[in-house]
């Protein structure tokens, strides 16, 4: 099926603007500009005050944990694992997972997202059937904890989630291994997982370096830091690596993301609000390292709005390095969408170009935020919400046209997920 | 006019939020609680699904400035002043200064917020016309630069305003004199404007201690600090002082501040964008100073959302602080609500309580990011956005409902206000 985006600006890989059309072929973008006489849409998408983007990457998050939301807020991070987010996830069920991914499915699309790079679990199975469900793109991991009994079970539930869901849904899912963090993952279970994810080909999706504690505990236990201690395991030389916070680096740090070529996905709104501190960004972006961005769950963002983050990373860095040039709107917004493909191993998505996937988000540009209408990609990445994105595609599928979720029962979600969220939180 | 808000959850001023009723008698809230028997309200707004807070005050923009949003990001503080900001102000005509103010109405309306505190001129004259069109409430200033010739001029124009406009709009317009900063405005004449302002029992907005390169400059100039220099003046001992900003305090001048009763605006966004710095707000507020949150100007910000800086208060002092607890999500919206009204002047404004002003804002509770329905006010400060205020009343009268304009004429304004801006910016 062919579609036509009508008169539209968008948002180029060069970081002009334009006013154009973009043609759509089954799944991918065919060409942007004229359309070609030939072009037979079937349907038409008006692109009257509109601006089209790339859809944004999620480059890391644990959707099912969007129940948890404003659950336990403004308290210490220990205090708040283990006296109100473990208790509650010990409770969750397969309906658990399930409603909780819905929900979390709603806000991304309703937020122009269309890809996200999740890990959690048990039940990642129900994560794929709410991926499936919604349309949307996503790369699921099983978190695995190594200092629980279940570890080994645990990597044997991510083995089967690759080799049940590694492709599924249209090639929209893919499956990465889930290694939880240094912290509780032992040097013998890291090489057990490393080896396990290489011999399938699959990639590694891991918390690393993201507060101080861990760095101190890490380097109490082991002798070395957080990113030397997994090196040495071989988790990093597999197929690839995404690595999500990265706060705390040093020289050596940095030189073994760049030695491995991992892509780090920064999560500017959960660094803030856990007090982790400020990853290096501008740093990392001037080395040439792959940085993406992520809400990480909405129990600790509180929400998986990418746009924040996208803004959060323009502003955040700005003011910790004083420098007001340090990410710029160009960048922020490339690190939301082509950088957070790249994160999270996809290639041919991120970029409204010809040949690549055809997710795209059009933001309504009738509101006060958009005017004057100076600048386009600064509008959207300093003055519009999430709230503008009003028409939202996947696959060339469109899953929200004019603000209607044309895939998801948004009152049926959200009376399942309150009650889900009653019964873990009550 | 008695006004019924019927079945609301109301953020009240110790931090509860209580299913309520909201009962408003003219320009005030009448009760909290229970319908009264005899209370018969000409107007019932349903409350279902809604949530009640204190309409926002912006104690610090420029309104008029919405006109530069997006003209110049991504630059240094002088460029973008020197290059960018000045030669375009230059050629602003009373038209520029009305439809600015009026597109900042419409942002802040549909925002949520219904007080703000502006400095800027010349035609403040305008501003308050604006004000009084949109039905907002508002602190005007006209910003006065002493190193220009026409220093003396600008005084007057302030006095002048003060005469036609403190009291107007029914109260809701009161006026402040607006020096503007301590390197823009020499000892000789920071006395004058003291004096002046004195003499009228008038209060004071002032920009102060924004940058390192402020204090830098006024320590060279003067051998003390920006605080001691404009405390030298007498500046602060009129009526009382919003002074902006106050990123760079050392221990002299948080004594000053609190000697002098002096209020803060705090701007999270404008400083993070402009690399200003981390005001110390976690200290400011454990001495017990008030401390409001402003956007600035939409040119730096670059938008006018409240609710934007509120969330951005509570979140960067907790980085910045690494103290998650550092402003948990109710001081945050003290500080856009009942501390933002003491800033700017203001008694019985910013509480939802019986005798204050009916200056409401509700949010509509039907989305994603309002569930599940754990905490409301850590909804509101940590996932919702400003896009959720949907209906708005100042001084009891209802100038937004279900997200529609009732005031303000939208479509007529954004037309206008791009036409001025592309004169001025072309």
């Amino acid at each position: 099926m062919k579609t036509l985006i009508k008169n539209v600006y968008a948002l180029l890989p060069d970081g002009t603007t334009p006013l154009t059309n973009i043609m759509i072929d089954r799944d991918k973008i065919a060409s942007i500009g004229e359309v070609p006489e030939d072009f037979r849409a079937a349907k038409v998408i008006d692109g009257k005050d509109k601006f089209a983007v790339p859809g944004f990457v999620n480059a890391h998050t644990h959707a099912s944990m969007t129940l948890f939301r404003s659950y336990a807020d403004d308290m210490n991070l220990m205090d708040w694992l283990n006296n109100m987010i473990w208790p509650a996830e010990a409770k969750m069920q397969e309906e658990d997972i399930y409603w909780g991914a819905m929900l979390a499915a709603v806000e991304m699309i309703e937020g122009g997202t269309t890809t996200f790079a999740d890990m959690y679990g048990p039940y990642m199975e129900k994560v794929a059937e709410a991926t499936a469900d919604a349309g949307l793109r996503a790369v699921l991991s099983r978190g695995i904890i190594g200092v629980a009994p279940d570890g080994d079970a645990k990597i044997e539930e991510n083995v089967s989630l690759y080799k049940d869901f590694h492709g599924a849904a249209d090639g929209r899912i893919t499956v990465m291994f889930g290694p939880h963090a240094p912290y509780t993952c032992p040097p013998d279970f890291l090489k057990k997982v490393a080896k396990t994810a290489q011999s399938l080909g699959a990639e590694v999706h891991i918390h690393m370096a993201e507060t101080k504690a861990e760095i101190e505990q890490i380097t109490k236990a082991y002798g070395k830091r957080p990113f030397r201690y997994v090196e040495e395991t071989g988790l990093f030389d597999g197929k690839g690596t995404l690595a999500a916070h990265c706060v705390h680096l040093d020289e050596e740090d940095i030189a073994i993301i760049k030695k491995h070529g991992i892509r780090v996905a920064h999560n500017p709104g959960s660094n803030m609000k856990l007090a982790s501190g400020v990853a290096p960004v501008p740093r990392l972006l001037k080395e040439g390292v792959c940085v993406a961005l992520g809400t990480d769950g909405a129990s600790s963002n509180n929400n998986l709005d990418m746009l924040e983050e996208i803004n959060l990373a323009a502003m955040l860095h700005k003011v910790s390095t004083l420098d007001p040039l340090a990410v710029p709107a160009r960048t922020a917004l490339k690190m939301g969408t082509e950088y957070g493909a790249k994160a999270v191993g996809l290639t041919g998505v991120g970029k409204l170009e010809a040949g690549c996937k055809a997710d795209i988000t059009l933001f309504d540009m009738n509101s006060a935020a958009w005017y004057p209408r100076n600048d386009l990609a600064s509008l959207l990445v300093y003055s519009a919400h999430a709230d503008s994105a009003s028409t939202v595609l996947v696959d060339g599928k469109v899953l929200m046209e004019d603000k209607e979720l044309l895939t998801l029962d948004k009152e049926r979600i959200f009376y399942e997920a309150q009650k889900c969220a009653e019964r873990l939180t009550k």
